[in-house]
């Protein structure tokens, strides 16, 4: 099984309108919900590949219950995830589950975003968290992701926790987050940690890919894979470093592409694949999301033939 | 007892962002909710008057939970609200209560407004709300309301029949929707529609108020009380016709003053108050909500220092 982490999970919430305009009055044409938070979105792509996938994090309130009830009704045989579930092991908190709502202008395509802020953590809630996460990791756990920012009330050494409990359980955990959890997190060393070029520059002060990538291996992670956006992924491992684009730019929403890199990244970490095939993975997932019809679902046929078109450059000796 | 019926109920949600931006992401710095549709909207205005009120209409699903709940904690004695309960007559519906979030820029202090559609009330569920709205009449009923826009699947008749019902009990009855539902509810002779000038000129093709106010009268309403922004409000009745206003133009948030407007008819017309005097309560309450800090809601020192200050002229003969 794949664990993934989402403590800040959301109820995402997606209204078409047909063109956005500031300080109007709109009627939203059509309404969408569904599990949101990045860790929820890299268990539903793990699915999709056919990986059993268990889901933790906090959920509360009835923005909580919509989310674990859908989550039951995607997890249910015949759904669109495909061969395998996700598995519901979320831990019950006292506030209410954050919503987002995306505002998709029909007219451009384009999205406006609005994020709430998280439920308040209590160190009691986070307590109960730490226990249900260890008892998951000694289980048949053969990957965690740690994924997304932090809520109130939450250490914001949380993630150097989970990493070290991760690592005490010998089960490799990939880190996704960005600022200080990032920094701190790093510092307990993770497997991976998988920043985009602006995460990466915020903690390294750094803006070249290459070095910046080389300092936050430095401060810790074995393995530093940064999504570059349509440049495709960079790579530093302990072996060397690598860079992977698919041939050709892809037009299309990126929302999830994130999300996905690091549902190939894990999957080929659990697998045990090596470095340059976790990155193809990779590479051909965030492409075939930016090229799906749905924000944040990956395209099977796309997928099916990006993966054997992503180039993989070894960019230096190790 | 005073009952303000809101077919289309709604969580309100308000986000208060620092600054919106088309297509980016946002923070949302703080997060209210509660009861929303203009028949609430009403009849938490009247609550505050010292009046006891009962809402119905349809809430279902997660997010008419929410809605009934924030009800129920609203009627709580000691809260806000003042001396007198709402009392929660809503009638269950198997779709989803909607959502409105409105986004409100901490810069300029506007607001974009998202509205949900409505969910589809079956010819069932619509039979199980007739049913209770006679019930409800037959009890001590002072005054009914009938608010806002029809959800899917209501009859576009709706508001005629519920006019009817109300006159078959001798029940007052005012009617405050648009288009359609307006034009077919006017037929069935309310004693009050309170349109504002945009509606009133959609439904008799004028644009001058008096003209249309008449126009208006002539379809069915016994008296028609136009909300004119900050112009105040003009009165057609039988027994003639009257404009009222506030002696200066207030500065605010005019969210919900067509509501308190509402409220202050309703209130007069259960009281059995000169006309004249209903007038100058629903413009004085329309101007202390305009002048709120908070949307929606009205300051009942503004209410106080206002009410014997609003302007009541006779404009003509009856």
């Amino acid at each position: 099984m794949i664990l993934t982490v989402t403590l800040n999970a959301a109820l995402d919430l997606t209204y078409r309108v047909p063109h956005l305009v500031p300080h109007a009055s709109h009627r939203v044409r059509e309404v969408s919900e569904r599990p949101g938070g990045k860790g929820l979105n890299v268990a539903r792509v793990l699915a999709a590949l056919g990986f059993e996938t268990a889901v933790t994090g906090f959920a509360g309130g009835e923005t909580g219950r919509v989310l674990r009830s859908l989550l039951a009704a995607d997890a249910a045989p015949g759904r669109r995830n495909g061969p395998a579930r996700v598995t519901d092991a979320l831990v019950p908190v006292s506030g209410r589950t954050r919503r987002t709502v995306g505002v998709v202008d029909e007219g451009s395509g384009d999205t406006t975003q609005l994020n709430e802020p998280g439920p308040h953590v209590t160190p009691e809630e986070w307590e109960t968290f730490l226990t249900a996460y260890r008892e998951l990791l000694g289980g048949d756990v053969r990957a965690v992701a740690l994924c997304g920012s932090l809520p109130p009330g939450v250490p914001v050494g949380a993630y150097a926790t989970l990493v070290r409990e991760a690592r005490t359980a010998r089960t490799p955990v990939l880190l996704d987050t960005s600022g200080e959890p990032l920094r701190r997190g790093l510092a307990a060393r993770p497997d991976i940690v998988k920043p985009n070029a602006e995460e990466l520059a915020g903690i390294t002060g750094t803006a070249e890919p290459l070095r910046a990538a080389r300092a936050a291996q430095r401060r810790g992670a074995h393995a530093v894979a940064a999504s570059l956006g349509a440049d495709g992924m960079l790579l530093v491992t302990q072996d060397g470093a690598w860079s992977a684009a698919v041939p050709e730019r892809l037009a299309g929403n990126p929302t999830g592409a994130g999300d996905s890199a690091v549902a190939g990244l894990l999957s080929g970490l659990a697998e045990g694949l090596p470095w340059p095939d976790r990155l193809a993975r990779a590479v051909a997932l965030s492409a075939a999301t930016v090229r799906s019809p749905v924000a944040g679902e990956f395209d099977e046929p796309t997928y099916a033939t990006m993966l054997p078109s992503v180039r993989v450059r070894r960019s230096e000796a190790p």
